[in-house]
């Protein structure tokens, strides 16, 4: 009987995986006039897909194995999360899924033309129609105390407005606190990092920095997207791609560490269950605390470019030879509030994921209307940084989030990093040695800690139980808070 | 009625594109370790589309149509054809195709592995077995006149052993005076094929061929693979591949060329039939015309390389710089009896075919068992070329076919070269400027000419009613022998 599900949530993966590498290719390879049909194959497979999973066999096999008393602990965890996952999708009717996948398609293209004209209009009335399908999608699902939170649950299971807007308001608050003091001081300089670059050289360099951190390229590889993202086919294919700016060496390396550490997470889940929420990552925000833990608490340190500073160096004689590495190691830890999320400082980060969970959420409530985003959008960056929009793709045009019905997503971002900062500094108590290691190029132990604590345990825990198991306490922001501190006192001198 | 049809037919379409590009990727871009669950995700795929296919509702529609007198020409034709292949598949049980597929897969890792050790005897017993299911196979289908019939079905709709006899016999009394002819003559050079070519300026070379060939790289593309073939995923998106040696620039100019001419056909198969019969190949045979019509009639000719000589000179100054375009005509045609099928020229190819031809019929007819065919095969490879086999990986171990359960596929290889020359010879006439304008650079007459009296037509037609429309007359041997004899005569001086 258990085995018969594990068929079928194994044929269900297969199509899933099988979708992926059709989108993989969509967004490397695929020559522009094969979009139409493209499009199609992937909407039939996800149909397919879909059908599968709703399917009276399975439905029926849950509720049997639910009670099944004899499932070992990983089974009983498969069948537990995708009765979960099943009893939220039954909520919905397929009309309903259809209403949504159309209307989201159109407002996805509706975005694309928006960003490519810069014209805002048309893109919110197409938003309009989606936010309402989103709330009525809360309603369906059901919620105890606000709407959004029916919405988070798709990324960050257990998540509640009332735990972030707490969290949220502490992360003002010190975020404040810090960018005061940061502001206060002499800027540092970060000019060395937009020199001339050449694209052969950076590519190359990305691939020795993502197997300096472990990442296994018998299982993987790097290809170049124009939005680096993570896929996986199977804890064994899991792909990344990053994007070349000649003029700007900051952004393939610190994207290219970034997806590495998705990755890393990707390539550490336990191969037996495939296709099984056992062998699924966590949350968005647990993978994310392992793209920024890579990213910023090792990619953004100094022991990480002690070890690989004089490489760098060697790659780019004529435009880092004579740069100290304290001196790169300023520039790439420079804060300045700025236009756009993806580039942003590790602080000011924190603003733009917040101007937009407070607009969601209240899109999600019904207290704020489509009509009425872009004004909050351009008062709040006003407010939270100082800046001022005057180009609306610089602005409410930037992120493909909305367009996709992608409502409750962005929070995971700050938790990602939240995550990190505690988890990172747990590895450092377990292991004292460990930035030791890092400095000399070892990655291996960091690398084991993560597999051990966190990769290896699949979708076994909630974000809140491992964060709990692994670190002993709840998320607590002021690990974030005191890295930074710390890290940005020392940079800026206060 | 008739639209409900077209919709399962999209969605099998679907389906089995998103098998192609699973296939593709494992061939061009997938790290090593994927191999594993990507099989798993192709079979899956495969089980899907079969079972669609072979749906009571797909069955029960195409009954109904059938009756339909209200349908196009086109619609007729899908139905038709649809039912054609389903009453096909009916006659093989499920248990059956199970067994089929096993034993297929078993065969193709023994060969694989029988290829790496040069040890032909493991091999050997999964191919009788797999031989013993293709003789049932041929039986359950059912035949006329002979049982290897059923299966050239597969490949070449309506060819049958009485031809093929027919017309092998022809091809081995012309050929072999043919090759006596040239034997006796002085042997020309081809050493300028052998020197160092740098391999990213062979790659550059080929895409540029590629695209004086008319291939539209909007849709579709170039990669490499150790095999090169051909794959589409719509006639939007219809994707080749190469390989390059550094010390052989003949092997990928001309397979290049190969695939190209298959890529063109696809390319410009009506896409309004996605998915139906009406926009497929005809067959496997009039593909290979595609291919070797320019491969060969187009790119083994003094006008085609008229118009590109002076380029492949240019990219190649130290290497052809001094080589008059006579003497590297002459090196692409050279002709002498060599182990590999694929790397033989024009005439002696069809030996290689013979061969195979002689040995798969009679293993289906039972009048030869898998344990001689060692035997026969050298035996023949002397008597038809005089070459004495002592590795068997340059003998019955150098094709996948057998191990793939392709019988019948072998035939359809020399079928095009035949139907190549016809079409070809046919061309010239509707067209007396074609090649002038082929020696300016100009190949688009052809293709447009091959647009409008073969891709457009999708599977209207079987092969040789194509062939009496558009030439006049039957599939005949003498166009071929015809070019062959005048060719050679003028490069051996006979």
């Amino acid at each position: 009987m258990y085995k018969r599900f594990q068929e079928l949530m194994v044929k269900i993966a297969d199509v899933n995986y099988a979708t992926a590498v059709l989108m993989w290719d969509q967004e490397t390879y695929m020559p522009k006039d094969g979009e139409h049909y493209r499009s199609q194959q992937i909407s039939t497979l996800s149909g397919i897909a879909h059908d599968l999973f709703t399917s009276k066999e399975l439905i029926e096999l849950v509720a049997t194995l639910q009670e099944d008393a004899s499932l070992n602990e990983d089974q009983k965890l498969n069948v537990v999360e995708t009765a979960r996952v099943l009893n939220k999708k039954k909520k919905l009717t397929t009309a309903f899924v259809m209403e949504m996948s159309t209307t989201v398609s159109e407002t996805f293209m509706a975005w694309q033309k928006a960003k490519q004209n810069n014209a805002v209009e048309d893109y919110l009335i197409h938003l309009e129609k989606l936010v309402l399908l989103k709330r009525e999608e809360a309603s369906l699902i059901g919620y105890k105390t606000h709407p959004y939170d029916a919405l988070i649950d798709e990324y960050e299971l257990g998540m509640t407005v009332l735990e972030l807007d707490k969290l949220f308001e502490d992360v003002k608050v010190g975020m404040k606190k810090l960018l005061d003091k940061i502001n206060a001081q002499p800027q540092v300089k970060d000019d060395c990092m937009r020199q001339s670059f050449d694209a052969k050289k950076q590519w190359t360099l990305g691939i020795e920095l993502l197997k300096r951190m472990g990442y296994n390229f018998d299982a993987g590889r790097q290809d170049i997207s124009s939005h680096p993202f993570t896929t996986s086919f199977s804890a064994q294919d899991v792909r990344v791609t990053t994007r070349i700016a000649e003029d700007d060496i900051a952004n393939m390396i610190w994207s290219c560490i970034h997806e590495g550490g998705h990755a890393l997470y990707e390539q550490g889940l336990p191969a037996s269950n495939y296709g099984m929420p056992a062998g699924e990552a966590i949350s968005l925000g647990v993978h994310e605390s392992q793209s920024r833990l890579w990213e910023n608490n090792v990619g953004r340190q100094l022991p990480f470019w002690k070890a690989n500073y004089s490489y760098l160096q060697e790659t780019f004689p004529d435009q880092l030879g004579h740069l100290s590495l304290s001196d790169f190691y300023k520039a790439m830890n420079k804060v300045e509030p700025s236009f756009i999320r993806t580039e942003s400082d590790e602080i000011t980060y924190h603003f733009h994921i917040m101007i937009r969970y407070e607009i969601e959420k209240k899109l999600i409530d019904g207290s704020l209307e489509v009509k009425d985003v872009k004004k909050i959008w351009d008062q709040m960056y006003k407010e939270y940084m100082n800046i001022e929009i005057t180009d609306d793709r610089k602005g409410i045009l930037q992120d493909v989030h909305w367009s996709h019905g992608s409502f409750g997503y962005f929070p995971t971002y700050s938790l990602g990093s939240f995550y990190a900062a505690q988890y990172f500094e747990k590895a450092c108590k377990d292991l004292p040695e460990l930035e030791t290691e890092i400095s000399k190029g070892n990655n291996q132990p960091l690398l084991d800690w993560l597999r051990i604590n966190i990769h290896v345990h699949g979708k076994k825990y909630t974000a809140a139980e491992l964060c709990k198991m692994v670190t002993g306490q709840d998320l607590d922001l002021s690990f974030f808070m005191n890295y930074a501190e710390k890290k940005y006192g020392e940079i800026y001198g206060f």
